[in-house]
């Protein structure tokens, strides 16, 4: 590629460019070691101290309470989708889960290995562009714990709302949309994400789970994806991947010199706010999601005509966008926007958009 | 660390050095894409040029056969203690297992969870500096595998045949041996091994499995786990760990290019050769590995004195040496010797030891 490049993968997605500076210019010798940090022993000094302030930057950034575990483990959102079912269902028969889309779907599909599934609230019926209040919901007053997708990639819907499931433990699949604000950690007995769109590369999965769901865990349970094992062995049962480690550690540092996820909250508005503003004004790019729904991460859009879909992918391309082909369940483009895209990026998107509906409108 | 290193970690463990300076110089700009190869999408074409290759190369380094299907997952090889009895059990009650020391009982410990086993061959009567001969292993007619782990990282033994398991499917973990020389890929049923040894970095994990054996999953198998969910989806039902992939490929280009397997079965034996040889000779160094159980690849050796264990540590560390420590549970020293180790780092390492052993023998 010649000149600048935009890359709006839905993930694996854009590191902060300086992390990945940092990361080559120490890749073959890490800390004066002598040894890149991918080349020595997850229980050696060296990778003990990265594992240490990784976890407690991620504390610091989330504001994480003293009693949840943080641990980075393998797997991906997928792996956690059958891990949340074995380690929470305990004695119950039945968990809650919020259909939102694509990847709540997905959870649900596999968390029907393991129990029976109330679906208590579902978008289906509004093609997931909107979903129903949550006063609508059907909570169940037995159910192991309430499952939802605060943000569907692919989609491109977005909760507005931490939902208030009582007594049952709250768990979330914020793959796609963690650390891109403040959260209030304690609403939740389970945080879940993969790490490829906002912590680091693919291949680690952060889990926050408050300790009094560390000893649910179900004997069928993989040792690997036993919350209370990797919790006693601080996420290192089995070999961590400590490369992916290692770099969400850097984000994590990134994230705190940015100005922590206050900083990344207001950069989030601004960078989705301009390119949902465009989209609605144009008249020639459409985002059906309900307004008060709609992702700050991942921005759907169609044009006027399907037609025009290669001729913008092309055209596109040849000017240095990367990945922004739509997913092939719902067609069209798709812009996200995690933390590491920069807004000059999203300028440059928009300044295109409006010069392609000029020549094509 | 002033001066050279010479790092002999059990794993995560040494990158081949140009693979390491490859990866660095693309760490910003994979192929002149403008993004690194770890921001792309996995569905994008230039990741999927790296997994075909990478799978490509693999298969010609291990003269793979066509009926057998390569699996890229995560979980390390105890994602697998679990996944093997999961995916294989199929509908027998039990699997033969090899107790050949720590790994083995791992694994043994994990499969109990969901089958019987029956330890067919057991070394702990000779605290596993030996093995039974295969003559006596005690083989069940109606097991759904037969495991063993082809060389145990800890205690240094490695077998040196293929045991014949008739038409029981024979499992390996090859997690410390794999790519250290040829082998047979048909005499398998399954092979599998974490990257961390001789494949690249930390969670990855490679899985080799013969295509009878992908539709005997039990339904309580997390799909990131089910062989043949992951062969449907060529190791993508999930996003794989791409950054981890891509070292790996590389990894088998170098090894390609240094002249495949054989010479690398050269290579080991005259490295692992030497060594065991002055620890033999000295009367000072120890190694109680039977000699034809020897492993290759981890060489554990004590001092004639442990109290001069505190003592080799620190100077071996002020010279340079890395992670020489001995695991916990065996205690004295260990130079794990994978491909990416120099012959010029043993030959620095044997130096060592006999200057230490004039001084303090």
């Amino acid at each position: 590629m010649e000149g600048r490049t935009y890359n709006f993968s839905a993930g694996p997605a854009p590191m902060p460019r300086s992390v990945l500076e940092r990361a080559r210019d120490e890749l073959l010798d890490y800390n004066h070691e002598g040894a890149s940090i991918m080349e020595v022993s997850h229980r050696g000094k060296s990778f003990l101290e990265v594992a240490e302030q990784s976890e407690q930057n991620l504390r610091d950034l989330l504001k994480i309470p003293a009693n949840y575990k943080v641990l980075f483990l393998q797997g991906g959102a997928r792996g956690q989708f059958a891990g949340i079912p074995l380690n929470l269902k305990g004695k119950k028969g039945s968990a809650d889960y919020v259909n939102s889309g694509h990847w709540a779907q997905s959870a649900i599909k596999e968390a029907l290995r393991y129990l029976d599934v109330n679906v208590i609230a579902d978008g289906k019926g509004a093609s997931f562009h909107t979903m129903p209040e949550e006063s609508e919901w059907r909570f169940s007053s037995d159910a192991a714990y309430v499952h939802y997708t605060p943000n569907e990639t692919i989609g491109g819907l977005e909760f507005p709302f931490i939902p208030d499931s009582g007594d049952v433990p709250l768990v979330a699949d914020m793959s796609s949309n963690i650390l891109s604000g403040p959260i209030d950690v304690s609403r939740f007995g389970l945080i879940y994400a993969g790490a490829q769109k906002n912590i680091g590369p693919a291949g680690l999965t952060v889990v926050i789970v408050r300790d009094d769901l560390l000893d649910r865990g179900h004997s069928n349970c993989p040792a690997v994806l036993d919350y209370r094992v990797q919790a006693d062995k601080d996420s290192m049962y089995n070999t961590p991947p400590t490369f992916a480690w290692y770099l969400a550690g850097l984000v994590f540092e990134w994230l705190k010199e940015q100005g922590g996820l206050e900083a990344m909250d207001q950069l989030n508005d601004r960078k989705a706010g301009k390119l949902y503003r465009v989209i609605d004004e144009s008249g020639f790019y459409h985002n059906k999601v309900d307004t008060r729904w709609r992702s700050r991460m991942n921005v759907p859009f169609t044009l006027a005509a399907p037609e025009l879909d290669k001729v913008f992918l092309a055209e596109s391309e040849k000017n240095g966008f990367l990945y922004l082909k739509g997913h092939k369940s719902v067609g069209g483009m798709r812009a996200s926007l995690y933390n590491a895209v920069p807004e000059e990026h999203v300028d440059a998107l928009i300044a295109f958009m409006k010069e392609f509906e000029r020549k094509y409108g």
